[in-house]
């Protein structure tokens, strides 16, 4: 039992006050977690698209103030009643979405969508209560997916929370989190490409490097990279790289005269639309298969003629890579740990908790994949 | 060898003279096979949609005159050259579409769309010579998808041609050379239902029937039928029918609503493409898996919010339920003999050859579902 258990913490976190407008390091009040909540300390976090995206509160409800973050690795502090999984001292990564373990989505051996802790990004609270349990002078500062990792110490779900091997450093095992794992799963858990096959990734950011990483491992020959950007990908794996903008026709045409018919596989990690139509036509009649990640703007349409289908290609959409986070997380961890799975090349740039403004700054400019913030300065 | 082996076989057929006439029964000469063909002789054959589809010509290129029919069963009365896997006297199935064994098609696992042989609606003749092997006075009577059963003899490609259990009953299985093993194949092979889960089935004709067959035969626990005509379920163990005619809303709405919240899987037969997007969007997240079969009109688009297949649902199509024909159909002929597969409630009327336009009139009035034809009177 740590000396804080059942005590509210006091602690640094970044708190948003505004949309777009610079985090601010704030004294916060972390209260103990309640039934079926663990308290974490985090160690590292880094960001992804999503707290952006959310911070920038362009499309969706604002909710402010907010504490973001959602890739971390931590060790429990501490453990609400009913929780007999973790312990204080467990090395964790939260998640952004959970397992209940008792859903049907979680009792189905496909799906990891549990009807019970399926990511939120409208809720700024705890199941338990509908309370939040950050507060800054007992107002209450609200929860981002969850997790809220851009804070010393958070309250999360114990259905949200991978207990993971204690040796694994936490500076690098935290981005699998959410972004990695995502990627590579895509690759690894959905397309699954045969060894010695053509694998397409459209997008190559860090989501779209990871499911190239899981075509890498996979042992797949050829894996072609799509992007409107030119991209650094000497460690990625990628063979070959193709802009759209280099040509003028379709680029399912392109990839089509690339690989005589279209590839084995495709991984769509963009979230555009026309995208997502590309990497659904460019894959092989017969045993095609096209995986959709990328999360598409909410009144975009996927269209297709019929007979794209019915010549015996598949189209298939994944969440989080179809991890269960408790269940499958730790054996991704173990894939780092055997040197099957790389992470450090997604690892760009690190700075210490008092300067994340930074990491912002070089997402919005687009430079690098994955900044680590390190609570301890 | 038998006496007519390299000669030309004088014998009757059913001529298509012009779109929509009916059928006139010829003498035609029916010429010897050549490099890589076979001369069947045809016991039984039945009518299928397709044949319709293509005499009535309202869509196609019209070819007249042609032998149409391609559901079929027989004999194999002599070989052509290179010919080693069959020999007179063998049981067979022609099939409409092939499999040459050597092209990347064939040689995967999980394509049956050869390259070589794949359904062609457009050509009448043979590929070895580019002619076709019927004459009525010399003058050429084209073949229609690589099969013409409608005639006592024809002549076939050996790579659409399945020799089968010799045992087998000719006049039930020869259902089985097109649409009811595309539909059995698309639940069997394809969807793949567990046993004890739900399947929907758009399109109750022959082909959908047989999808439910495959749905019987899986061992699911609901089958819910749906089609815009009340049908004679009582043998195909269609648990429940929707008719979206009876609801002011969308089908798919309806059975997300029986099913709390989806359908496992779902086969499209209809080839209407409402029905496809309604057969997509009523399977579950997480776990949905459609698959379409139906044939759609060459303007249809497919369209779907892209979060429909995010939310992990799979969308796949099937060509003649994905069985190659020569590796596949022996063991689908040897469910029926085992009575795994029932074939009898398919057959629903039999004629003489010489009342084959009787076959034509049953199936444009919508009555029963196969028509078998006896070429021996």
């Amino acid at each position: 039992m740590s000396s804080t258990a059942g005590q509210v913490i006091r602690c640094r976190a970044a708190v948003a006050w505004e949309a777009g407008k610079p985090l601010v390091i704030e004294e916060v009040e972390v209260a103990p977690p309640q039934a079926n909540e663990v308290r974490l300390k985090i160690l590292f976090t880094s960001l992804c698209h999503t707290d952006v995206y959310f911070w920038e509160a362009k499309g969706q409800n604002p909710l402010f103030p907010r504490i973001y973050g959602h890739e971390a690795g931590g060790i429990v502090e501490s453990v609400g009643e009913g929780v007999t999984d973790l312990k204080p001292g467990d090395h964790v990564l939260p998640v952004f979405t959970g397992e209940c373990k008792e859903c049907d989505h979680c009792k189905s051996e496909e799906s990891n969508m549990c009807n019970l802790l399926r990511i939120n990004t409208d809720r700024g609270v705890m199941l338990n209560d509908g309370n939040s349990r950050f507060s800054i002078n007992r107002k209450p500062i609200y929860h981002f997916v969850g997790t809220s990792t851009f804070s010393e110490y958070t309250v999360v779900h114990v259905g949200c929370v991978a207990k993971i091997n204690p040796l694994a450093p936490l500076d690098k095992v935290c981005v699998l989190s959410c972004g990695i794992s995502t990627g590579l799963g895509a690759t690894l858990n959905v397309a699954k490409p045969s060894k010695g096959s053509t694998v397409a990734i459209f997008g190559l950011g860090a989501v779209g490097l990871a499911a190239a990483e899981g075509a890498r491992i996979a042992g797949a020959s050829r894996i072609i990279g799509v992007d409107l950007n030119a991209k650094d990908l000497k460690k990625f794996g990628v063979t070959e790289f193709v802009n759209p903008k280099d040509y003028n026709k379709p680029v399912q045409e392109v990839i089509s005269e690339m690989t005589n018919g279209g590839v084995y596989r495709s991984v769509e990690c963009t979230g555009n639309i026309d995208a997502m139509i590309s990497a659904f036509e460019c894959v092989h009649d017969g045993w095609g298969v096209a995986v959709l990640v990328g999360v598409p703007h909410k009144n975009a349409e996927f269209k297709t003629h019929p007979m794209n289908v019915l010549n015996e290609r598949t189209l298939k959409g994944t969440f989080f890579g179809n991890y269960k986070p408790r269940s499958d997380l730790p054996s991704v961890v173990e894939k780092y740990m055997n040197k099957e799975l790389e992470l450090e090349k997604f690892i760009t740039h690190s700075v210490p908790f008092s300067e994340i403004n930074k990491a912002f700054e070089y997402m919005l400019k687009g430079e690098g994949l994955r900044c680590i913030i390190r609570m301890e300065e």
